[in-house]
């Protein structure tokens, strides 16, 4: 199943707004980089490898709208592209990755004419969202091994098809074991604050027909302990070399309470959600977010609407409690800091 | 501070409604028994004493509705309101113990004229509600010797005024510690479904002048990992022989998180939510709620409207991960099974 929440025109880029969803579908019709900038930032596209997908056209976008007259000016106006939109979200590192690859892309065509140029970066995009597909339907057969009949597995926020160019990282581990056949039940946490479980991970399987339970976040360790979560499928907004990881808050509770029930912990992730620069997970910049996604639902106030609040966006799991890393280049096992290094073939 | 949320006139138990808080301040008026039994099966109060107490004043009120010409009617109409009310919710024992002490109390005293019999009673209800706020000062006294300054502590849910006669189990501790001018800092998850932590919770702490921040129930773990919170303080639904215990769900992932992170997980609750018929924790009765608890949020989806759903309203924490549990008779230290029993002078 692949979903389809964003379109291409050449001109416009219309996304499918997560915000409103289950309850409306509604596309957003992006004309410009201040509206992508604006889409990243207030969440209503979201996901590691589709944040980068996004900003990729947000790129393009830029340099169709501009008054581009010479290379100094195409060139400026990609710097203004990638400056802005690195602004909109600082964890997931696949931002950074599409910006990088686009800019790069440039910097090997300059000698092209303006117009071709034009053409290579959009083509740039049109792949960095094609190649994310075959990545997940990569992962998918990869991770699909690991699911068996009976198994109740939980996820925790969404790593599907609306995550993702539109098959997803953990979902897309579901929807290939849901097509060999297999019978399984999948635990979805509703992932608080903004709801992306309960939101797009249930709606998303209801439509692949997939059997879930909902649960609230504080639900997990209790089903572990009564065995009915066997097994646990994330995905990532950046990978570091020792396989730690940071994603939506809730990841590190939910990895450390499957250690102690001895349940297998799978990271589900393509290899542009991997920052081989840093080291060790602590080094990952987590994002805080505005109180008034917690304290306010539906605009009603849920608590005393001057109260403190933490909001990290993320959190940081350390490789110890990871069991497999799933990318589309092969299963990684433990020891990671060497595995990752072999797959990725780095010095 | 003691929170003034029941009234009792002597034909009608007015009681905040918890379900509004803190947006509204709606008294709800109960004439009868039906009414406090829709009060507690919806969870317009909860709290394992709160709802002791409510459940005597409904056997009272069942007796002042009735026509009661003789001793027969009178124990008829005791047992009607025993029956009804056990029904209301299985897992608080505090409700059983209420109703058990409401129907010793006129098996005691069968003697005595009808009018008489209506006033031990009555009595009796208003006994049972001062002596839970004098056992909450009791707790808090010995509780707060636990808190020192610059301490971050969690408490999950509402074991506050609100949640018992007045003064409150696990928030006890907090406005004692207060009180003696300690300073610290709560950290309180906001506990989905019912949200009790954002609404009840923060309100208390807020009108106590003490610091808090919100935070939703999968960050926990990593402010535990971060250091920021160093002590975990709950309440208990209904704690049994051998130091186990029910209490909101969630409870159970973090106690397993507080045992991880090295932080000492404390437990404040009467000796009236022990259990002492039961040997082990796995028996405790655990209650599924309705699924639109997790569905519908101010009437409103957050999810497929026909999603199954997972709503247990407590889960079962084993004496384990348990440091100390406080009870108004003192300080219950490991080995839990054998100090209940001497601190309860079990043979």
């Amino acid at each position: 199943m692949i979903i389809k929440h964003i379109k291409w025109n050449g001109c416009v880029l219309s996304v499918l707004d997560q915000k409103m969803l289950p309850l409306e579908m509604r596309w957003i019709k992006c004309r410009d980089l201040n509206k992508i900038f604006l889409i990243i930032r207030d969440m209503n596209i979201r996901g590691a490898p589709l944040i980068g997908i996004v900003a990729a056209f947000g790129v393009v976008l830029h340099i169709k709208k501009g008054r581009i007259k010479d290379i100094f000016t195409f060139d400026k106006r990609i710097n203004e592209a990638v400056e802005v939109l690195s602004k909109s979200r600082p964890t997931a590192i696949n931002l950074y990755w599409a910006l990088d690859r686009m800019k790069k892309v440039f910097d090997n065509n300059r000698d092209k004419t303006l117009n071709e140029i034009v053409c290579i970066l959009e083509e740039e995009a049109l792949s960095i969202w094609q190649e994310d597909i075959d990545m997940s339907h990569k992962m998918a057969g990869f991770g699909a091994d690991f699911i068996n009949d009976g198994d109740g597995v939980l996820t925790h926020c969404n790593a599907g098809g609306l995550a993702t160019g539109g098959y997803g990282t953990a979902l897309g581990v579901f929807f290939k074991a849901k097509e060999n056949g297999v019978n399984f039940l999948v635990y979805v946490d509703e992932t608080r604050p903004v709801l992306q479980g309960a939101r797009l991970t249930a709606w998303e399987l209801k439509q692949a027909g997939i059997k879930y339970r909902l649960i609230t976040d504080n639900m997990s360790g209790f089903l572990m302990k009564q065995g009915r979560i066997n097994k646990v499928f994330v995905g990532a907004d950046r990978i570091v070399k020792n396989g730690g990881f940071a994603n939506k808050i809730g990841t590190y509770s939910v990895a450390q309470l499957a250690k102690i029930h001895n349940i297998p912990f799978y990271v589900v992730a393509p290899s542009t959600s991997f920052d081989l620069t840093l080291s060790s997970e602590g080094e990952i910049p987590i994002e805080e977010r505005d109180s008034k996604e917690i304290i306010f639902f539906n605009n009603i106030s849920i608590a005393p609407v001057d109260s403190n609040v933490e909001n990290p966006a993320f959190d940081i799991t350390p490789p110890s409690l990871i069991t497999v890393i799933i990318t589309e280049k092969g299963v990684i096992n433990s020891p990671f800091q060497e595995n990752i290094a072999k797959i990725f073939k780095l010095k």
